[in-house]
C-alpha cells in the first residue's frame, strides 16, 4: 500500500473467487491481486496465472498473516468464513468477506466482539446488491423524501435452477441472507419478526424449498415481504419495490433490448446472477479498495453480517414453530452508525 | 322474461345501485330496470327517472315480492345483504348481491342453507373481478397450462382514498374481500390458512389501517399474499400475479397513453374504482342477465360468498391473536361445483 | 326507426360485413339487421340467419331503396363503394360505407357533391380507429393541451400476413387509407404533401410492397411518417405517436399478461385486427346508429373520405416520381366542420 | 508506452474535453492524461491540475508534436478537428477526434486521403453510441440473425435544450451526425439518398430548427428515418429501432426506478447526454486505450468520419432543393474494412 496499490490475498478461486481476483487484478486501478490460496491446488495455481503472477498459498492463514498481504478477500465455502474473519481481525487486516458472514449466529457474534475489540472496522461482508445502480437509484430516490416514509418492503429473489436438495434453512442462510441485508438496508431499520411459508421442491420432503415468502416486520412499524424461488422457470430477477406515505417506487433490473417476435413483445431477462451483478461486483470491488486505501471502511459491517443471520436464525425458528417469531439481537454497538435509507 | 327481457328490480340507489341501475336500462340488451328502493325516497325517484320510469318501492321486501320483478339487484349497505338475499331466495327469484354478501359468517351460511334447500343457485355474489379482462386473460392464460401449476398467488389492491377511520376488520370485510375472493376464483383452490400484519392508518389507534398484507396458504399446496391499501399516494390499480412452476404471469391494468414529459415517461393510473371496473359491471350484468334468461346461475355463487367470509373471519381472528389462524369451512355441497383456475 | 330502432340493410357478408351485422344484431339496442345483401347467395342467408331472420336481397339497389330499410351498411368489395354510397345519397338514406370510400379520387368528389347537393350529411366512412379507446384517450390528453401544438405525427401499421402480391398502390389506397385518416383526425390538420419509400416484397417487383414509410407535411407546419408493414413477423400492431411542443404521447394498444418464462418477461401481441379493433367496431356502431336515432351525422364524413382519397393519389404520383408531390384537394364545404385535435 | 502505459495529450478542455481527461485519468488503467491544451490557459491549467499534474500547452501543434505525448485526443472546437487530425497523421500518433471529424466534406476527405497514405488507421471518430451498451445489446441481437435481414432503420434523438439559434444545417453536422453514423453502424450498410424536412424553431426563420426528420435509403435495399427534436420537452433520449424480415427490435435506454405517485405510473428519462452516455464515453475510452497500446485502431474510423460528412452534405442539399438527394462518396478503400451489422 506504500505505493498506493492494495495488495490482496484471496482466500477460495472457485466461481465467485475467481471472479472477484479477476476483477481485482484487471479493473481496480488500486488493487493488486499478490496471493491466492485454495485446497484445490490447481485451481488456485490458474486463478494466480490468471492475476498476473500471484504467490500460491495453500494455507488460509499463512495468506492472511504474509507481510506482502494488505488486505483479504474470502471466497471459501461458506463454512471457513467465520474462522478466516476472525483471523484477519486479529492480523489486523482489512477483509472482504463473502456472505454470509458466518453460518451461525453464534459465530457471527464471535467476529462482531473480536471487532469491537480491534476497535475498528476492519470487516466488509459482500452483500454486492449495495453496489448495484438500480439499488442505488432506488435508495436515492427514497432519501430524497418524495414518497415519504417507508410503509412496505418488497424484496424479489428469483433463481433460474433446480436446487432441489437445499433444505429451506440452508436457503434461508445462504440465499435468502442476501434479501434480509437488503431489506434493512434499502428501509434503514432493522426487522423484528419474521413468519415463513413455502413451497416444497419435492413433494415428499416437506422441507425442501422450491418458492418461499418470509413476511417481515420492522422496528419503524413497516411491514414487508422477502419472496424467493429456487427455479424461476424464466430466469434471475432481483428486484426491490417500496411502499411509502406519499407513492411507491421500484428497482428496473431489465435492460435488454425490446423484441417483437412471433406474436410477443418481450425482453431478455438476465440467466443468472454473474450477468445481472457484474456491474455491482466491480463497484464493490473498488469501493473496498478505496477503503482500504482511505483506511476507512464503509459497505456493509461486521454488524450486518451479525444482524443478517440473526434474522435468519429467527425465519429458519418459524419453519420450525409455523409461528411468527420474533427477532431478538444485541444493541448496535456504538461502533456502527446506521446506515442505509 | 316472457318478452325475452329480464325486469329487474334494484335495492339501494347509492353510488353502485345507481351504476348497476344504469348500465342495466341503457346498455344491456336483455335488461329493464322496472322497480327501484331506497330509504332515501328523492335519491330512489332520482334513479327511477334515469331508468325510463322504474316504480319507487319504500320497502326492500314489497320490491322482491313484487309480481312484475322478475330478479333483484340487492346494492344498499352491506348489513341488509343477508336479510334481502334471504328474501330473494324464499321469493326464488335469482338475485345479484353486491359483495359482501353477508357481514359475518353465520348470516353467510343462512343463505347458504336457504339455497340448498331451495335446491338450485339463486344468488350470484358482485365480486365483479371475475369479469375484468385483464383478469380473465389471466386466467385464459392459466387454464392453458402454460405456466404449469400454481405455486403462488398475489393480489394487489391499492385505494386511493384516505379511509383512515376503517377498523382491520372493516377493511378485511368490506374491501379485501374483493382479493380473498379472487384469490380463490384465479387459484381455483380454497384458502386454508390467514396470517395478517398491517400498518396503522392512525398511530395511536393500533386497529386503524392503511397498509395490510394478508399471508395466505391454499388447500392445493400453493402460498400467497393479499396487499391492500387504504391510501395508495397515486391513484387506484388492482392486478393479480401468479407464479407457476413453468413461469410466472400477471395482469396489466394500466392502458392510458404514454406520456414523455418534464423529465419523465409515464402512464395515468385509474383514479378509483369506477374507472378501472366500469367495463367489468358491463360485463357481470350482461352476464347474470343472460344467465336469468338461461335459468341457470353461472357467476360467483353463495358458496363463494360464504368461504370468502370463512376466510375473513379467520384474518380477523389472526389480527387479533397475532398468529396464523386456520380457515375451517364446511365441505363444499355438491350444488357448488368447482369454479376457476 | 318509429319506435326507436334503426331498421339496417347491409350490403356485402364477407368477413367484414358479417362483423358488422352481428354486432348490430346482437350488441347495439337501437339497431336491427332487416335485410342483407351478397353476390354469394349462400353467404347472405346464412348471415341474415345469424340476424334473426332478416330478408336476403340479391341487388344492392333493391335493398337500398327498400322501404323498410333506414340505413344501410355498406361492406361490399371497394369496387362497389362508391356507387353504393351515391344510392343511399340518391334515397336519402344515411350510409356507413366501408373504406376506402371509393377507389377513385374522382369517385370520392363524385360522392361529395352529391351529398353537398343533398344539404345534409349521410354518409359515414368507416374510419373505426376514431373509436379506439387507445385513440380516443390520446385524443383527449392531446385536446387537453397538456403538450402543446403537435410538431410530428407517428402513426404505426404493422399487418402480420404475407401480402406480396400487392402492389404499393394498392396497399395505400387499402390499408394505408386508414393511417391517412388517422393522421388528419388525430392532428386536426390537413396534409399537404406525401413523399414514399417502400421495401419490395418481392425483390424482383419493384412495386410489390413489404414495408413502407410515408413523410408527410401538414397544413399546421407539423411533419409526420406513416409506416406500414405487410409482413411484420410478430403479429398485427396499430399505435400513434404525436410530439408536442412540450412533451410527446402515444398509443399503448398491448394489453395482455404479462408473461415471465424461458428466459423473456413477455405480453402478447393481438394476432390481427379483429382482435385489435372489435371494441371500436361496436363503439363505432353504436356512435353511427346513435346518430341516425338523432338524424345528427357525427362521425368520418365524406369530406374525410374524398380527402384521403386525395392524399392516397398523392401519395402513388409519389411512388411513380420519386419526389414529394404535394396534396392539392378542393377548398373544404362549409357543410364539412372541422373534426379531430 | 513502454511501461504499458498511453500517454495522452488532451486538445480542448470544455465540458467534453474535461469529461474525457477525467476518464482518462482516474478510470482508464492503461491511460495517464500528461498534456494538455486550451485557448483558455485557465481552463487548461484547471484540467491539468486535475489530471494530477498534466503539462500545459497554448500551441495545440506543439501539444501534438511533444515527445512525450503517444496518443491525442481532440476535443477543441469543431473548426479545428481537421487541422489537429492530419497534425496527427503527420506525426503518426494515434488520436481520438470528437465528432464532426470535420466541418465539410472536402476537409474529410483530405484527413481521410493522409490516412491512407500513411498506410495504417490513427484516427478514431468519437462516435461513442457504439460504445452504449444499449446500443451493443441490439447489435449483438442483430448480428445474432434473430429478426433477418434488415428493412428499416429508426433513429431517435430527442434534446432537452432549447438551441432555437441552430440553423438546420449546423444541426446535420453538429448532432444529427449522431444519427447517420448510427444508422451506418448499426446496419452495417451505406446511406444512398436522404430526404430532410423540418419544423423551425423560430417561425419566421425557416431554416431553425426544432424538429427534424431525415428520410433515408441504404444500399442494403433498406429504408429508415432520423428523428431529432433540439427541445423534447421532457429530456434527453437516444433510441435506435430496427425492423426486420422476422421481427422487430429496440433499444431501451431508460432504467431509472418505477414511481407510482400523483396519479402516474413514471420513471425518469436522462436530463441530458452526459448522464446518459457516461459509461459509453468511460467504454470508449478503454477501447481507445486498448486499441493504442495494441497498435491497431478498432473504433469508428476516417472512414466513418468521411461518409457521415457526405451523408450531411446531402442532407444539407436536401434541405435547399426541397428533395431527396443521392449520396455519392468515393468508393471505400481497402483499409477500411466493414463494420457493424
Amino acid at each position: 500500500m506504500n505505493d498506493g496499490i492494495v495488495n490482496v490475498g484471496v482466500i477460495g478461486t472457485g466461481m465467485i473467487g475467481s471472479l472477484h481476483a479477476g476483477i481485482l487484478s484487471g479493473r481496480i486501478n488500486g488493487a493488486r491481486v499478490v496471493a491466492v490460496m485454495d485446497l484445490d491446488g490447481d485451481r488456485a495455481a490458474a486463478a494466480a496465472a490468471n492475476c498476473g503472477g500471484a504467490r500460491v498459498f495453500a494455507d488460509a492463514g499463512a495468506l492472511i498473516e504474509a507481510a506482502d498481504v494488505d488486505a483479504v478477500l474470502i471466497a471459501s465455502p461458506d463454512a471457513f468464513h467465520a474462522k478466516g474473519a476472525l483471523a484477519c481481525i486479529a492480523a489486523g487486516k482489512p477483509v472482504l468477506c463473502e456472505k454470509p458472514m458466518a453460518t451461525t449466529r453464534a459465530d457471527a457474534e464471535r467476529i462482531l466482539r473480536a471487532e469491537i475489540a480491534a476497535g475498528r472496522r476492519l470487516v466488509q461482508v459482500g452483500f454486492m446488491r449495495e453496489y448495484d445502480r438500480a439499488h442505488r437509484a432506488l435508495l436515492d430516490l427514497l432519501r430524497s423524501g418524495d414518497i415519504g416514509r417507508a410503509l412496505r418492503f418488497r424484496g424479489i429473489h428469483m433463481n433460474p435452477y433446480r436446487s432441489s436438495h437445499a433444505t429451506v434453512a440452508t436457503v434461508i442462510v445462504n440465499s435468502l441472507i442476501h434479501d434480509i441485508h437488503s431489506a434493512r438496508f434499502m428501509m434503514g431499520a432493522e426487522i423484528t419478526e419474521a413468519f415463513v411459508r413455502w413451497v416444497p421442491a419435492i413433494p415428499k420432503d416437506a422441507r425442501s424449498a422450491r418458492y418461499a415468502i418470509i413476511h417481515i416486520s420492522f422496528d419503524s412499524g413497516a411491514i414487508g415481504t422477502l419472496e424467493w424461488s429456487g427455479d424461476s422457470g424464466y430466469g434471475y430477477e432481483v428486484e426491490v419495490e417500496i411502499t411509502g406515505e406519499n407513492g411507491a417506487a421500484g428497482t428496473t433490473g431489465v435492460h435488454s433490448p425490446i423484441l417483437r417476435q412471433g406474436g410477443t413483445r418481450s425482453q431478455a431477462i438476465t440467466p443468472d446472477w454473474p450477468d445481472r451483478f457484474f456491474d455491482a461486483y466491480v463497484d464493490e470491488l473498488a469501493a473496498w479498495t478505496g477503503s482500504v486505501l482511505a483506511g476507512q471502511a464503509t459497505g456493509p459491517s461486521a454488524w450486518d453480517g451479525y444482524m443478517s443471520l440473526v434474522v435468519a436464525e429467527a425465519c429458519i425458528k418459524s419453519t420450525e414453530s409455523g409461528q411468527p417469531e420474533p427477532v431478538a439481537g444485541m444493541e448496535r454497538p456504538a461502533m456502527y452508525l446506521p446506515r442505509g435509507a
